[in-house]
């Protein structure tokens, strides 16, 4: 597949590396190029600049944002920060979203008062529910936001069982979706479709417990798994 | 222990039956005790009514919500619907509940506009640290807001491991509602203690996902456990 990832983070990192090395053609796209490839050092949490991940990984493509989307572009993932993919998209030019399908990875997080961050938007909507909303002929599909990177690229390191939520409103673009999904490693057991966009209010509201957890785990390698009778 | 549960809902019946039957004496408290008498037919949601409850446990005690709390009552449990309890307890003598324990099982559930519910407060604050804020001589420990009532009262019941979220200001209280925890079955180890009771953003929160969660497993008979490495 052509997979263009938008954001140059660790989540967009972790992601255009498990999917180049399934074999797609991966393209992340970032506000400017130059700038980018300058950051080689770690930022404060430790994480890889995405110029040392450029260096390391020489067959991922980094273009702008507008270039990164293209009439060949199979699959959108948006790994920005926050609410940053709705300024993003409204710069693209509509025909080149048009009928796309994308991953939603994003959760829109503040941490403008510091840690435990808590949400810009929450309750009776959803950042996935806005991209969505403001972008009606994109094929938002809300997935993977509720686990750390190296989950979401490595579930079976976890030793039980755990579950991914996803939810959107085109099933054809959930089936495709999930079938990226499974690409990277998840059970098509492990993968609960909750219904349509609204159900990101759920999966995003997750977040303020997530970070909890991770405080008392101490490690991103954590996922929850719904018990039964 | 002498334990005054306020709420006559099926979450007060649940506990009420349940720490009866393990020997504590337990007093219901209500707004009008002749009206809940009258309740003895299920409710729209097929909940047994008050009424009936009380013909089938002759041993719990009926009383208002005044007269639920006294000098002897060693543990309160809020299994008010909303955010109620702040003006029950506003009306109770303000000596009565100071340094008194509080389970606060409740969740500020919206149903104004059908299901699912919203949350009436969120994000930056939580019905947890409102009682606590507004009462902050009472013991306010967050706990069993994650499960349904027959999952509180019976967790050996799920096959496999599955986890319980506490947090509160007071060590000491948490370590007493961690006994009556274990005494309704939970195992020390499936107990999480989150930290103070600004972590009841973060339980209450996750009820958004826990009522799409249970549109999909169509049981109440369901919980999640964190999964590691």
């Amino acid at each position: 597949m052509n997979i263009a990832i938008l954001g140059t983070g660790s989540v967009g990192q972790a992601l255009a590396g498990k999917l180049m090395s399934l074999g797609n053609d991966v393209t992340v796209g970032t506000r400017d190029v130059e700038v980018s490839l300058t950051r080689v050092e770690p930022d404060r949490m430790g994480n890889m600049g995405i110029g040392q991940f450029m260096v390391d990984n020489p067959g991922v493509k980094l273009v702008t944002f507008n270039d990164a989307i293209n009439s060949d572009t199979d699959l959108i993932i948006n790994a920005l920060g926050g609410e940053s993919i709705l300024e993003v998209l409204g710069a693209i030019d509509p025909n080149l979203i048009d009928s796309k399908v994308m991953i939603d990875v994003a959760n829109p997080l503040d941490f403008s008062n510091g840690f435990p961050p808590s949400l810009t938007i929450c309750n009776t909507t959803s950042l996935g529910e806005q991209v969505q909303t403001q972008f009606p002929t994109l094929k938002v599909v809300k997935a993977l936001n509720t686990v750390s990177n190296p989950v979401m690229i490595n579930p079976t390191a976890l030793s039980g069982n755990h579950n991914l939520f996803i939810c959107g409103n085109d099933m054809d673009a959930k089936n495709i979706v999930g079938g990226v999904l499974i690409s990277m490693g998840w059970n098509s057991s492990q993968i609960i479709d909750l219904g349509d966009i609204t159900n990101a209010r759920g999966t995003e509201m997750f977040l303020p417990l997530w970070v909890r957890i991770f405080g008392k785990v101490q490690t991103p390698m954590f996922n929850i798994g719904i018990v039964t009778e």
